[in-house]
């Protein structure tokens, strides 16, 4: 039983992963049909047969890795801004300061690595869609737990996870579309606030 | 000078609006770069040179004008959603389950008109992104009037007109991408919230 994947096991996993971030990249800068196949290739540096040597189903096959990557991502990077023990109202408040720095700094580039292809596919293509649900669920459960942690009642807790989701992506819309950041600090000091006002009436602000 | 348009001036702009309407509808339904021209015109019954009769700049032109007429539409929208006189806690309160409904009764496929173009093309197509943009602003412009005329501070009113559109979008999203409008009903109170403090700060509820 090998204690290290083998060198060829780390090539085709690296191929696998390359194709994968490439076509992230791609999709969520200039949408899912607009990205064919030969580019995600080109930007990944791999031959032509690997697409389909790891995606044998082709394109959506592709996609729906895409967004489970970017729901990984994302997942992950919602729990370390919100480490155990911090105060959940400066988490938030430092989330929405990070993204608005994120945005400025990839020229409104990069900001939600799923809400160009889910709202592209949602009514066409139901795996991709469930990929996409699947994605903003974990998110959602993530915020959720930390906000009970804090003291929120459940109920309220997904509430807030809810109002803090729709914040951060319609700023999103908004700062991408308007090159401006404006949007993201007025929605950041709404998700603090409604963070702050589930704590105090759950009791659990100090 | 004619005092109503000819029968040939009708049919002509009847085809141009055809166009648009079809276009409009497949470009938020599955994307303005996964639409292609010909699906536009058989949508619109319409001959294959009309596209490039009215849109000699082609699909981008088109995609400009589905921009321009759904930012006309969806102002006029939340124009009729805040009539003059009205509170405007209730008018929140019931464009957001308006927009529930709507989505229900079209299974989940009319939200915003813009938004999925919009993040298509905010990083790759400069006319049709400030297009997005003028649309959303003028939404923004109208709640803002309304919020003033309620009596809100002016600075208050627009980031209030902000965090209702970040709201409403993000919840569009999540809507579409979960086959549920409970975020709906959570951005709607959220929404409502806000309205009622900023009248309260300014010194205009009653």
């Amino acid at each position: 039983m090998p204690v290290s994947p083998s060198r060829e096991q780390s090539e085709r996993r690296d191929t696998r992963g390359r194709l994968v971030d490439a076509a992230a990249s791609l999709f969520s800068r200039h949408g899912y049909a607009a990205t064919g196949v030969k580019a995600v290739l080109t930007a990944a540096g791999a031959p032509y047969g690997s697409l389909y040597h790891f995606f044998p189903e082709g394109k959506q096959q592709l996609g729906v890795a895409v967004l489970e990557r970017g729901g990984d991502f994302y997942r992950a990077m919602v729990e370390s801004f919100y480490p155990p023990g911090v105060d959940v109202r400066d988490a938030t408040a430092a989330s929405f300061a990070g993204a608005a720095e994120l945005l400025v700094a990839t020229d409104y580039a990069d900001a939600c690595p799923i809400a160009t292809i889910a709202l592209e596919v949602a009514s066409s293509d139901e795996p991709m869609r469930e990929a996409a649900a699947s994605a903003f669920g974990s998110w959602l459960d993530v915020l959720e737990e930390r906000f009970t942690t804090a003291g929120m009642e459940p109920e309220r807790a997904r509430d807030v996870a809810v109002e803090l989701f729709c914040l951060i992506e319609g700023a999103f819309l908004l700062a991408r579309t308007t090159r401006s950041v404006a949007a993201v600090h007025v929605a950041g000091r709404a998700a603090t606030a409604a963070v702050a006002a589930g704590l105090a009436d759950g009791g659990g602000a100090r």
